[in-house]
C-alpha cells in the first residue's frame, strides 16, 4: 500500500481554522443538557410549519410541470426578487421602484452574499471597516480570506464615537494604510451582537465623516434583524435610500431566515448599482449557479400572500416576551447586583451584557468554565471585536429557549457570575 | 449629489467574467421559442412532485418542534450523511462503513463542494489536471480562481491516451511546472460532456502512471451522472474503493440534483480522509454555515424509504428513451450523412458529437448563427477543452425537451448542418 503524501493546501486552505460558530452550533445540537444562550438559532416552536406545508401543497396542486423542483436562474427567481425589492422600498418609506429587482441577488442566506462581496472587493492584506462590536462570523470570514478588520470606535452607549473614529482614520492615513480600506460593514438594525438600532443622525454623520476622508468605498449594510422589532421598527431608512450615502456603492443584505425559517436558508442583496452585484452574481455562478429554486418558490408564495407579515406579527411578540423573560430573570437572580450591566434591546435576538471590570469572559477564562459547569453557555464578547482586546462582554441569545429554560439559564448564568468574583480572574 | 467613484475590485473580482452557464440557462429560460439542446437541466415533467409533497406532509405531521425548518449543522444532517455513505459504498460493491458519514460533507449541489476543494487546494497560478473534454463550468471556475487547467490527452474513442499523457507530464517536468499540479479532476461515470464511462483498467492505468510521476496529488472524482445509467451501471468502483488510488487523497462528489430534483440543490462529498474535508467544511462555515436543512430533511426521508431508487427506475427509462429519440432523429434527418459523428451514450444527459473537420461550432462561427436562426442551440465543444483549441465538437443535452421537441430540435440542427457546409467556415 502506498503511503499518502502530506496534504498540500493553498494559502486560503492553510489560513482556515474551525469556525467558532460550528463549535457553538454543535455544542447546542449535540449537548442537550447544556442550556444555550450562545447559538443564534431562531425559535423552533414558532417556525411556520403549517404555512410551509400549505404552500408546498398549493405549489404541487397548481398543475403544469413542477418548475419549482427544477434549476432556477443564478440570480434568483424574478418574482421573488420583485417582491423583496418592493418590500424593502416600503420599509425604507421609499417609492416603489427605487430598490429594483434587477439589482437584487438571491443567496444561501445573507452570509453567502457577504462572502461573495468580500471575495470580489478585497484581496488578502486589505482592510474592512467594522463596528465595535461586530458580527463574529464575519470576523472569522475576514480572517479566512486574509482581510484585516479595523474597528470604528464606539462610545459607552454603543453609538459611533465620531471623535475617536476620526482619530482612527487619521491613524490609517498617517500609516499609509488608508488606501487598503476596500469596504465598510455596518449592522444598523438591532445589530448582532450589540442590539443597537442606529439613528438617522448617526448614519448621516458617519457618511459625512467618511466622505471627508475620501473613504467612499463600498458600504455593506447587513439588515438581518430589521424585521424583528419589538414595539416599533428602527426608524432610519437603509443606506440605499439616504442621500448622504449616495456617493458610495451600496449593498444592502436582508434575509428570510431570521424572520421566517432558518431551515430554508434564503437571503438577498439589493445593490445601488449593477457593478458590484454583477460580479457577485458571476462569482455565485462558480460557487453553485443559484440558490435552491424550491426554497425560493416557497418563499415567493409566502411573500405574495402576506404570510410573512402575518408570521412576523406573532414572531415579534414571541421574541419580545423572551427578551423580557431573560432580562427580568437576570434582575431577579441578581446579575445586576453582581456588577453586570446591559441595556434591554428593542429588537433582534441578542442581549449584549458587560461583566464587572476585570472579569474575563473568554473561552479560556474562569467564568466560561463556571458557566459550563453550571450548565449554560454564551458567546464570549471577545470574538466580536475586530482589533481590540475586550474581554468583559457576552452575547446572550434568547431566540431558542422557551421561557422556563430561559429562566433556568439566567439562574445558572447569574449563579456563575456570583461565584466567579474578581478575585478569581 | 456626490459622484460615485469607480468600483475597485479584488484580483478575483477583476478576473471574473459572466459564466457561460448563465447565458445558456438564461437563453433557455427567457427564450421559449428556441429549442435548447444546451442547458443541462433535468426533465421537468419527471420531477418527483408527488414524492416531495408527501414527504413534506409527513414531516409536518410528525409532531414535535419542526427542526427541519431550523438551522442544521455546517457539515450536514447526520442521518442524510449516513444514508449517502451507505449508498455510495453499495454502488462501489464495498462493505458498509468503508465510506463513512464522518468523512461526508453536504453542499449546495456538488458544484459548491468542487469550489470549496479548489479554494483549499489551489492558489492562483497552480495547475489542475483535467480530462479532454471536461465539464465547462469547472473550467470557468478555474479561470475565475486563476487556476490553470492542463488536459490529460484522449484517444479518438475518448479513452485516456496513456502515451500522450506521459508526454504531457514529461513536458510539465521539463518546464519545471509539475510542482504546480495541485489536483486532478476526473468524471468517470457518463461524463459531462463526453458521456464516457471509464473502465476499471483505464482508471488503474491512470493511477499507476500518476504514481510513476510522483503525482499523487488529491484526486477529485465527480460522479454527478453515475445514477443515470440506461442498461447497466458503469462497472468500475470509485477511486475511494480502488487500491491503485490508495496513495492519493481522494474526494468523491455525488449529487441528488440530477437523479432526483435540481430544485432542491443538494450534493455531497465523501473523502478518503479528514484532512481535505475538514478544511472544506471550515471554508463552508464562512460561505454559508450549512446547506438548507429543510432540503436535507426532505432528501433524508426520500432516501430512507426507497423513494430515490423507485424514482430512478422510471427516470432511467425516460432519459434512455429521450437519448434514443434524439439519436434516431439525427439519423433520420441526415446528420450522419452531413459528416457528423457521435457515439450513443450509455447513460447521463449528454450526447457529444463531432462536426466534419474544419467546421467551427464556436459562438462566433457560422454554424452557431445558423442554429440560432433555425431555432435551436447547443453548448459549443470549444468551451469544454482546458488547453487545446478544438472547435468541431458540440454538447447536446436531451434531458429537458419532450420527444416531439427533441425531434424538432434534431430537424433544425440537422438542417443547419446541411446548409452550413465547409465552404462557409
Amino acid at each position: 500500500m502506498n503511503s499518502t503524501p502530506k496534504l498540500k493546501l493553498s494559502q486560503i486552505g492553510s489560513r482556515l481554522r474551525p469556525p467558532q460558530i460550528m463549535a457553538l452550533m454543535n455544542a447546542a445540537l449535540e449537548n442537550p443538557d447544556l442550556l444555550s444562550l450562545a447559538a443564534g438559532f431562531t425559535d423552533t416552536s414558532s417556525l411556520p410549519v403549517g404555512d410551509v406545508r400549505d404552500v408546498v401543497n398549493e405549489l404541487a396542486s397548481r398543475g403544469g410541470p413542477p418548475e419549482f423542483l427544477q434549476y432556477g436562474t443564478n440570480r434568483g427567481r424574478p418574482g421573488l426578487r420583485e417582491l423583496l425589492a418592493e418590500r424593502s422600498a416600503r420599509l425604507d418609506g421609499a417609492s416603489s421602484g427605487t430598490i429594483s429587482a434587477g439589482h437584487t441577488l438571491i443567496g444561501n442566506g445573507s452570509q453567502q452574499l457577504l462572502y461573495l462581496a468580500m471575495q470580489v472587493l478585497c484581496d488578502p492584506g486589505d482592510i474592512v471597516l467594522v463596528e465595535q462590536p461586530t458580527y463574529f462570523v464575519f470576523l472569522e470570514m475576514l480572517s479566512g480570506l486574509g482581510i484585516r478588520p479595523v474597528s470604528l470606535p464606539a462610545a459607552e452607549n454603543l453609538e459611533y464615537d465620531v471623535g475617536k473614529i476620526e482619530d482612527r482614520l487619521n491613524g490609517l492615513k498617517r500609516s499609509g494604510e488608508i488606501g487598503r480600506v476596500k469596504a465598510i460593514y455596518l449592522m444598523s438594525y438591532f445589530a448582532n451582537p450589540s442590539g443597537i438600532c442606529r439613528g438617522l443622525g448617526e448614519k448621516r454623520e458617519l457618511a459625512e465623516l467618511l466622505v471627508r476622508f475620501d473613504l467612499n468605498v463600498p458600504v455593506i449594510e447587513d439588515a438581518a434583524y430589521r424585521d424583528l422589532w419589538f414595539d416599533e421598527p428602527c426608524p432610519a431608512p437603509s443606506v440605499l435610500s439616504m442621500s448622504e450615502w449616495q456617493g458610495f456603492h451600496r449593498l444592502y443584505l436582508g434575509t428570510l431566515t431570521k424572520p421566517y425559517s432558518s431551515g430554508l436558508k434564503v437571503g438577498y442583496a439589493h445593490a445601488s448599482d449593477g457593478g458590484l452585484l454583477d460580479r457577485m452574481n458571476w462569482a455565485k455562478g462558480h460557487h453553485d449557479f443559484g440558490t435552491a429554486n424550491f426554497n425560493q418558490a416557497v418563499l415567493e408564495a409566502v411573500l405574495a400572500d402576506g404570510r410573512l407579515d402575518r408570521h412576523l406579527e406573532s414572531l415579534r411578540l414571541s421574541y419580545r416576551a423572551k427578551m423580557f423573560c431573560l432580562h427580568e430573570a437576570f434582575e431577579r437572580f441578581g446579575l445586576q447586583k453582581a456588577g453586570w450591566k446591559w441595556r434591554r434591546p428593542t429588537g433582534g435576538l441578542n442581549l449584549w451584557a458587560r461583566a464587572p471590570d476585570g472579569l474575563n469572559t473568554s473561552l479560556d477564562g474562569p467564568f466560561w468554565k463556571a458557566c459550563i459547569e453550571s450548565g449554560v453557555f454564551y458567546v464570549p464578547g471577545s470574538l466580536c471585536f475586530g482589533d481590540s482586546n475586550e474581554e468583559s462582554y457576552v452575547r446572550l441569545s434568547y431566540g431558542v429557549l422557551d421561557h422556563a429554560s430561559l429562566e433556568r439559564a439566567a439562574e445558572r448564568f447569574a449563579g456563575a457570575a456570583a461565584t466567579v468574583g474578581l478575585a478569581d480572574t
